[in-house]
C-alpha cells in the first residue's frame, strides 16, 4: 500500500475526486474524509468517496500516515493549527491550495517539527462545479499537479506525495513557490478577475435582461469561469494579493493600448496586437491538445 | 421558391452555412458565390456550397433577387457601392455585418433607390474558425439573427429576408440600429478586446512559454475567442468606436473596483461583486440551456 491511512480533510470536488482516483487504483489502506457539515460527509460515504469520516480534524488526522488538506484557501492556517498536536509522528502532510506563498506561511508558523513533511501542492485542475457531488475519479487525467517544496522538505514525503499524484494520472512537476504563485496570477486568478468583472458589469446595466438574451457562443465559454465559488475566489485574491494586483496593472496598461489604438483610428497597433494574441491562442491550443493527447 | 437567384458575396464561415442552409432546405433555384480568390470558390463549388461563382461583384449580382453581404465589415461600403448599379431594379440585398450603425450609413450613402430593399442584418453565430471549409449548414439553428430595419424599409422586403432565416433554424428579431449596437459592443465586442488584451499581455511576459503551459481549462475556454479573426476584429473595433469605448471605461471602473477591494482588504465588496457576478452567469446558463432546448 502506498498509504495506509488517507485523511482528506475537505471533501469537495477535488478532495473527493482525488479520493475517489486513489480508491480506485486500490493504493489506500482506508480514507477517512472530514468535513464540518455531517449531511456532505453521509453523502461522501454514500456515493463510495470515502470510508469513514469524522466532522473533527483533530479525529481525523489520527493515525493517518498521509493527510491532504483541500478546504478553501482561507480555513488553512487554522486547520493546520488544529491538526498540528493530532498528526502521527511519521505524519506527511500536503494540500491542494491555488497560492502556495499564503499555505506556505501558515505551514512555518503552525506546523513545527512536522514542517519537513509538509509538501505544498496545487492540482491545475477543477470545473466551475464544486462539492463532492461533483468529484470524479479521472479530474486530474493529464492534468497538471505542480509541487512546490521548501528547502526542508524530506526527500520521502516529496517522493510520496509525487507517487501520489500519478497514480490520478497527472503530470507531476516542482516549482519554485513565489514562481507559482506568478505564473498562477497571470494564467488563473487575472481571467477569473476579468470574467466576475465583466458579467458583474453587464448584469449592472440598464438593459441586463436583454443583454444575457444577446450573448452567444463566445460569451458563454468566457464567462464560465465567473461562475466559480465566490468564497473560493475572494480567499485566492487576498492570499495573492500582490501578484494578482500586479498582473491586474499589467493588464490595465494593454487595455489602455488598445483604447487608445480605437480612439486614435491606430489601425497598425490594432492588428499587431490581435495578431500577436491569435498567434500565441494558436500556438496554446496546439501545445494542449497535443499534450492531452499524451503526445507533449 | 423562396429565392430564385441568391448571390452571396464573401462566401466564408457565415456565407458559406447560410447558403449551406438554404439549399439543404431547397429554397432557391440557385447559388452564385463572390470571392476574390478564384481558389476559395471553386472549393465552396467542390464543397456544394454554391452553384457557381464570379470573382467580380457586378456580375455576380446580375439577376439575383437576394444578395447576401457577408464580408469583412471594412469592405461593405465598397462593394454596396460597386453592386448598386449592377443590382435588378427589385432586388433585395441584406448583411451579416457585426455593426450595424456603420453599415446602415455605408448603404445610405451608396444603394441609392435601392435602400428601402436593403435589410440591414447581423446572426449572432460563428466560431473562432473561419473560411468556406469550416462552413455548416446547422450553423444557425436556435441561434438569434437580429434584423434591424430602416423606417423606410420595405415591408415585404423584411418579410423575405425574416423568412430565408428562419428557413436555417434561427430565432428572428427586429431591433432599432443604435440599440442592436450598444448591447454587441456589451456582450460581444467587448469580451473580444478582453480576451485579445490578456492573451497579449501574458505573451509578452518573460515567462511566456512556461505561462501558457501551466494555463487550465478555465484559461482555454476564456481565451478561445482570442483565436477569431484579427482582420475581423480590427473593422469591427473602428466601425463601433463610441460604444465599445464606452463599455471598456465601464469596465475599467468594475476593475479599479475589485484592485481597490483586493488592495484595501475590502473583503465585502469582493465577495459582493463575485456573488452577483456568479448568480448573472447562473441565470444565463439556464436561461440559453432552456433556449437551446427549445423550452425558452
Amino acid at each position: 500500500m502506498l498509504i495506509d491511512r488517507l485523511a482528506v480533510i475537505g471533501v469537495g470536488l477535488i478532495g473527493g475526486s482525488l479520493a475517489r482516483a486513489l480508491r480506485r487504483a486500490k493504493v489506500c489502506g482506508s480514507v477517512i474524509g472530514c468535513n464540518r457539515n455531517r449531511e456532505t460527509m453521509e453523502m461522501a460515504v454514500k456515493l463510495g468517496v470515502i470510508d469513514e469520516f469524522s466532522t473533527e480534524v483533530t479525529e481525523a488526522v489520527k493515525g493517518a500516515d498521509v493527510v491532504v488538506l483541500a478546504t478553501p484557501l482561507g480555513t488553512t492556517e487554522s486547520l493546520l493549527a488544529s491538526m498540528a498536536g493530532a498528526l502521527r509522528n511519521d505524519a506527511i502532510v500536503t494540500d491542494v491550495g491555488s497560492v502556495k506563498g499564503y499555505v506556505v506561511e501558515a505551514a512555518r508558523r503552525t506546523l513545527g517539527g512536522h514542517l519537513p513533511r509538509f509538501v505544498p501542492g496545487h492540482p491545475i485542475a477543477g470545473t466551475e462545479e464544486s462539492g463532492v457531488e461533483a468529484s470524479f475519479a479521472d479530474l486530474f487525467k493529464s492534468h497538471l499537479v505542480i509541487l512546490t517544496p521548501l528547502p526542508e522538505t524530506n526527500a520521502v514525503a516529496l517522493e510520496k506525495i509525487t507517487g501520489m499524484w500519478r497514480i490520478t494520472g497527472a503530470n507531476v512537476i516542482h516549482l519554485d513557490v513565489k514562481h507559482h504563485d506568478e505564473v498562477l496570477a497571470a494564467t488563473s486568478h487575472l481571467p477569473h478577475m476579468l470574467a466576475y468583472a465583466l458579467v458583474d458589469c453587464l448584469a449592472g446595466m440598464q438593459e441586463r435582461d436583454e443583454i444575457f438574451r444577446f450573448a452567444a457562443g463566445g460569451f458563454a465559454d468566457f464567462t464560465r469561469i465567473a461562475s466559480s465559488s465566490p468564497e473560493m475566489w475572494h480567499d485566492i485574491c487576498f492570499s495573492n494579493r500582490e501578484q494578482l494586483l500586479s498582473v491586474l496593472e499589467r493588464f490595465d496598461d494593454h487595455i489602455a493600448l488598445i483604447k487608445a489604438a480605437i480612439r486614435e483610428s491606430d489601425s497598425a497597433t490594432l492588428h499587431d496586437i490581435f495578431t500577436r494574441a491569435k498567434a500565441a491562442r494558436d500556438k496554446f491550443t496546439d501545445q494542449r491538445s497535443a499534450h492531452l493527447h499524451g503526445s507533449g
